[in-house]
Formats: C-alpha cells, structure tokens, sequence
C-alpha cells in the first residue's frame, strides 16, 4: 500500500516527525488524501477544505501543497472526520469521509473512532495494523461542489496601525484591533 | 544569522517546500519563532498561538512540536503579527510581534507590513534581504499569561452517529451533525 509517493512506512516516519506522534487520524487521513487526490482530474491546482480540527488537517498539509498559513486550506468545522480537495478555478471537487458502516468490521480503527475506548485502552500498534490492512477500504468519496463564499480567496484587506496597541492590524475590524476591543487571549 | 538550527538560505528552503513559495510573512515568522523559543525557559513543554491565520502558523508549524492537528498551535484571531509560545503547566509564555516602529527604517517590509504596496510591485529578492540584514531587531518581546480557558486542552466529548448524514460527529453539537444542521460547505 502506497499514500501517494511514500510507503506506508515512509508516511509513518513523516507523521511522526509533524505531527509528534504516529496519530491514528493522521494515518487514516494519509489515505483519505490519497484517495481525494487519486479522485481528482490530473494537474488541476486545488485548494483543500477539511471538517475538523482534530489530526486531519496535518495529513493534508503533509501530502499537500495545502497549509494553514497559505491559506489553500480552510477548516470548516462540521466535526465529521472529513475532508475536501477542489478545483480552485470552479469550486468542484471530491469529498472523502470514513465511512462509519465500513469501518464496523475493524475493532480497533472502530474503538478509536467512536470513543469507545479511552487512549490508555487503545493499542495503537493494534490499530495502525488495521488501518494498514483495511486500506481504503474504510472510506467513502462523494463529489461535491463548494459554496462560492467559501472557495473564494479572502483578501485582508487595509491594515491600519491600532492606536492603542500601536500594532498593525486589518482596518476592517474596527477603529481599534479585536484584541483591544476585548477579544485577547493574554489575561 | 539563524532560525534556531537552521541556517537563513537552509530555512527559505523548508519554507519554499511547506508554504510553496518564500513568502516574506514565513520567513520574518521564523525570525519570530527564534525568538520566542530563545526567550522560554529551557526545555518547557509550551503550546502556541497565532494571532493571525496569514503565513505565520506555518513557521510555527515549521519550526516547533506545535501543529493544527495535534492541537498545540491555536489560532486565536486578532489580525495582529504576532504569535506566542506558552508553558503548557501555567500558560506562562512570550509573546512576539513585529513591531511598527521598528520595522520603520526597512523600506521593502514596511511597504509588505502596511501593504503600502500590491504583492506585484513588492520585490521578493529585496524583502528577503532586508529581512536578513534586520533580525530580531524589528520584534519586540512581552511577557504574557494565556487565559485558562484558552490554554486548556479541549476534549471533544461523546462521539455518536448522525441519523441524518450517518457519520459520526461530536454529540455536543445536537441531535444531528451541524453540516446536516446547515452549516455545509458544499452546494
């Protein structure tokens, strides 16, 4: 079994050294983007939307040219283990979701994805030679098309220098920036 | 100059290959990121948060353990450049930004910071060297304590079935998914 270029075991050595740790979403995520991009008409620059925030995102910033930062990656959060390439041109695109039907012959994959065992429960050599052995048998593709709003590059804006904080900041949030209007991590 | 353990050419490289090209708001990110691992205490097992989701996540995604999807790096939206690193036990960190005032006498950043000019007219090679020349002498540094809600770790809760779309998501969000809710990203 292949995740695009790497082995299965090449792609375990990466997730490691992204992610910390060889996370099971991370691994089944290798192969959801494997399978949207074996989905996808060759060549077409995509953008990447995925469903949640939990371990997903970092298989597609792995295997794709889809980062946070960049921006060709957007979490929409709808909290299903999901997620979406398209064509940045039209918006069309291809859907990959872990199929909870197909996943209920595999114990493990079962367990972790469910909750129905807690993390110390889990045996996690266990469940990655499940995922191995299931391949993209667990997962199911749907085409979709995304909403224009959400497809669509989101510009900035003017930046402007807050008066209170002196920092600069997107003048659209106001006469002063959301940190100080309230908004502030830092206590 | 370094960026932690990375040479300056070594760092534009790994940019070039995460983010896809070097752009300047990556490469002032690492001088960032270097200054704020300098400024923690040795060997503290420290979260992250990002002020902004343009460029900057990606050099902390980059240089440290903290990524999206293992949940160490959040993005706490101000639209500020700036990004701090925390003490995982008390949500004691540092916080760095790119200040105004400093970056006053650098042409070429000032014009990128401000947007005083559009990406067309910046000049990549000439940003690129001036952010060289400057370092860390365009960052200041604070102190800071996250808030406790924000520094702690979030537990999705219960897993169940949608009776609607049958995936699985987090029952927190209702009695169905809140994709089937309506907050869809697809037509």
């Amino acid at each position: 079994m292949r995740i695009l270029e790497h082995t299965f075991e090449e792609y375990l050595k990466i997730v490691k050294s992204f992610h910390g740790y060889e996370a099971p979403g991370v691994v089944i995520g290798g192969l959801m983007v494997d399978a949207a991009v074996r989905n996808l008409a060759n060549d077409i620059p995509y953008n990447a939307i995925c469903e949640t925030q939990s371990c997903l995102p970092d298989a597609i910033q792995i295997l794709t040219p889809c980062t946070i930062g960049n921006g060709w990656l957007k979490i929409i959060y709808s909290g299903r283990y999901a997620m979406a390439l398209y064509d940045k041109s039209n918006g069309e695109g291809v859907r990959v979701f872990l199929d909870a039907e197909k996943v209920e012959p595999w114990k493990e994959i079962k367990a972790w994805y469910l909750k129905l065992k807690s993390k110390s429960e889990q045996d996690s050599g266990e469940i990655l030679r499940e995922i191995k052995d299931a391949g993209d048998s667990i997962l199911s593709i749907q085409h979709v098309c995304i909403k224009p709003h959400i497809a669509m590059k989101k510009h900035k804006g003017k930046i402007a220098l807050c008066p209170k904080c002196r920092e600069a900041y997107p003048s659209d949030s106001g006469d002063i920036c959301t940190a100080c209007q309230g908004e502030t991590p830092y206590l």
